[in-house]
C-alpha cells in the first residue's frame, strides 16, 4: 500500500517522529497524489485571472474599478507583489484576461480570454448568462491545458478583480447555507460604514434569486469571469493530477464551488494561507483543511501561494533528500 | 525619520494598505536594523551548535545519549533535515561541536570548540563551572566572529543536544519565575509517564539552587554548553549588527536570557516559527513577539529559520522590487 509505504518512509527520517508536523502531512499528500515515494515539483506556474464586476459601481469595495485593469499592467510590467515573489521563487507566472473592463493594446504578454468587459450587475440580473458562464470554465481549462504541455505538475491560481470579494461571500452564503453577513469581510479596506453598506448591498442581491439549485448556478448568478475561469482551470488541473495551490478567499470559494460538484478535487488541493479576510477561516474550516501559513494577508493575486511554493518544496525535498535513521546510524527512539 | 520613510515606502506599493500583512512588519524591521529604506541579505548563515547534558541520563529525554554524536556526523554528512532546508534555501551551515561526549575524527568539517563532554548533571552540581561558561560564551562569539568575514548579515542558530528540552525549561522556569511544570514539554517525544517523571526530576532540580540572581547564572546552573555558545553567539550576531533567526523553543530561551541582559537584542531577532512545545507559544508571548511559521515542528537544529528564511527574503523583496502606485500608475483608495 502506497499510504503506508509514505508513511513508513516519512517514520524513518532521522528525526523524532511527527517533529516535522505538517510538512509531514503535506509530503504524505503529494506522495499520494503523484502515487509515490519519491515525489518531483516540475514547472511550477502561477495565473493570474482578472475580471471586472458589474456590481464594483454599487460601492461595494474601497477603490475604484479602473484599478483592475491599472494593476493588470502592473502585473505586465512585472512590478506587483506577485511578480516579486513568483521571481523570488522560481515560479512563472501567466496574466489573463478574463473580463477587464478595458481595451488592451495587443502586443501585450496578456493571455486574452476575455469573455465579455465585466461580468453583469447582479443587483439587476446574474452576473454571467449560460453561455458566458461555460464559455469561461472552458476558457479557464484552455489555459491549463496549454500550461500542462510545458510538463507542469504544480500550478498556483490568483486574482484580480475590485468587488470579487462580494461575488466571493455572496457565493460562499449559497454554496454553504450561511448568513451572507457571516460571509462578508472588508475586502482591500472598508471601514465600519463602508462594510455596513456592503452588507445591505448583498443581502438585497441574495433576496432577488431564491431557490438557486446547483453550485454551477451559484457560480454563474453572483460570481465573476475571473471565478469561474479560476473554476475550470482548478477542473483541468485536477483533470490532469496537478497540485493544486489554493491563494486565499476568493480562490478558495473557487475551489469551495468546484468541490461541490466533485468532492475528490481537495485531494489536490494544498490551501497556502489563511488570510485576514473574516470568513476565510471559516471556509477553510468548512472544507476540513489546514493552512500553510497564517501571516495576516489580504492581497490576493496568488500572494499566498507564491510565498508558500517554499514550504512545498520542503516537502518534498525532506521526502527525497533526508537520511533514514538506518542509512545514518542514528539510534531510533528506545 | 527612517521609521516614518521606511512606513511612506511600505504603504505606498501598489497593495492595499497593510495587505501584506506581518511581512510588512518585518520589512520595516528589517530596515530599521540595516538603517535604510533598501536593506539587502547577505551570506545567510545557519549554526549548529551540539553538546550533551549530564541530565540525559536521568531518564528526561525519549533517546539515548548517543543519538548527539549522531546527528552531528548526520549533519556532517548531509542528510539531516537542517542540510536538507538550508541547501534549498541557498543558507551555508556550520556545525559546531560546542561539548558533545564523543571523541571525532580530525578530519572532518566540524567547528571543535568543546568546551568538556558534556555539561554536568545539574542533580548533583551546576551544569558549568563559572570558566566553562565563560569560555562557552566567549566560543560561540568566536564562531560568529568569523561568520562575519564573509559578510554575512543574517544568521541562525540551531542546535542538537540529548536533553536539552530539560535544560530550556529550568532555564525559562527560572528566567520568569514561573512552576517549571509550566514549562516542560514532550520534548522529541516522551508519553504520560515520562513526562510526569520529567516533571519531578527537573522540580528536584529546581529546589537545590535557591536563589539564583542573574540570568548568566541560570545559564550557567540549568543550561547546556551548547546554549550558553549560542548565548554567546547571539551576543556577537547582534554586536555586528546581524540579523537573528530564532528558531524553536531551545533558541527561544537562549534569546530570552540574552534579553535580561540586554534588551535590545530583541530589535535584531525575527522569531522563525513557533513549535509544538508546550511551552514555547509562552514563551514567545511573553517577549511580546509573534512567530513567522506555525506549522507544528518541534525538531530543532535550526529547521525553522531555514523554512522561514524565504518568508524574510519575500519581505525584503516587496520593498525594493514592488512598484508605488505613482510609478505603476495605479489608482490609490478613493
Amino acid at each position: 500500500m502506497l499510504s503506508n509505504e509514505l508513511q513508513h518512509t516519512i517514520d524513518f527520517k532521522t528525526k523524532p517522529l511527527g517533529a516535522l508536523g505538517y510538512l509531514e502531512h503535506l509530503a504524505h499528500k503529494i506522495g499520494m497524489v503523484q502515487k509515490t515515494t519519491s515525489p518531483q515539483l516540475i514547472a511550477p506556474h502561477m495565473v493570474v485571472f482578472a475580471a471586472d464586476h458589474g456590481i464594483a459601481t454599487a460601492g461595494v469595495s474601497a477603490y475604484p474599478q479602473e484599478v483592475t485593469y491599472q494593476m493588470v499592467m502592473n502585473f505586465l510590467g512585472g512590478g506587483a507583489a506577485i511578480n516579486v515573489f513568483c521571481r523570488q521563487n522560481g515560479i512563472a507566472i501567466k496574466i489573463v484576461d478574463a473580463g477587464v473592463n478595458f481595451d488592451f493594446p495587443e502586443d501585450l504578454a496578456l493571455i486574452d480570454k476575455k469573455v465579455r468587459k465585466s461580468s453583469r450587475n447582479i443587483l439587476e440580473e446574474p452576473a454571467m448568462t449560460p453561455e458566458e458562464y461555460l464559455k469561461a470554465l472552458e476558457n479557464g481549462r484552455q489555459v491549463v491545458k496549454e500550461i500542462a504541455e510545458t510538463g507542469c505538475n504544480i500550478i498556483g491560481f490568483g486574482e484580480m478583480g475590485i468587488g470579487n470579494t462580494s461575488a466571493s461571500s455572496l457565493m460562499m452564503s449559497q454554496l454553504f447555507g450561511l448568513p451572507v453577513a457571516s460571509c462578508i469581510g472588508r475586502g482591500t479596506g472598508l471601514n465600519d460604514d463602508q462594510l455596513h453598506n456592503k452588507v445591505n448591498i448583498l443581502s438585497t442581491a441574495i433576496e432577488k434569486y431564491p431557490d438557486i439549485a446547483t453550485p454551477d448556478e451559484v457560480a454563474r448568478i453572483f460570481g465573476g469571469l475571473e471565478i469561474a475561469q479560476m473554476m475550470g482551470a482548478m477542473e483541468e488541473a485536477f483533470d490532469q493530477n496537478m497540485l493544486i495551490m489554493v491563494d486565499g478567499f476568493i480562490a478558495s470559494v473557487a475551489v469551495a464551488a468546484v468541490w461541490k460538484k466533485n468532492s475528490e478535487v481537495l485531494n489536490n488541493c494544498i490551501f497556502c494561507h489563511v488570510s485576514d479576510e473574516n470568513a476565510h477561516l471559516q471556509l477553510i474550516d468548512l472544507l476540513g483543511q489546514k493552512a500553510l501559513l497564517n501571516l495576516n494577508l489580504r492581497l490576493g493575486e496568488g500572494t499566498g501561494c507564491a510565498l508558500a511554493y517554499p514550504l512545498i518544496r520542503s516537502a518534498v525535498g525532506f521526502l527525497n533528500e533526508m537520511s533514514s535513521f538506518e542509512d545514518a546510524h542514528v539510534s531510533n527512539k528506545e
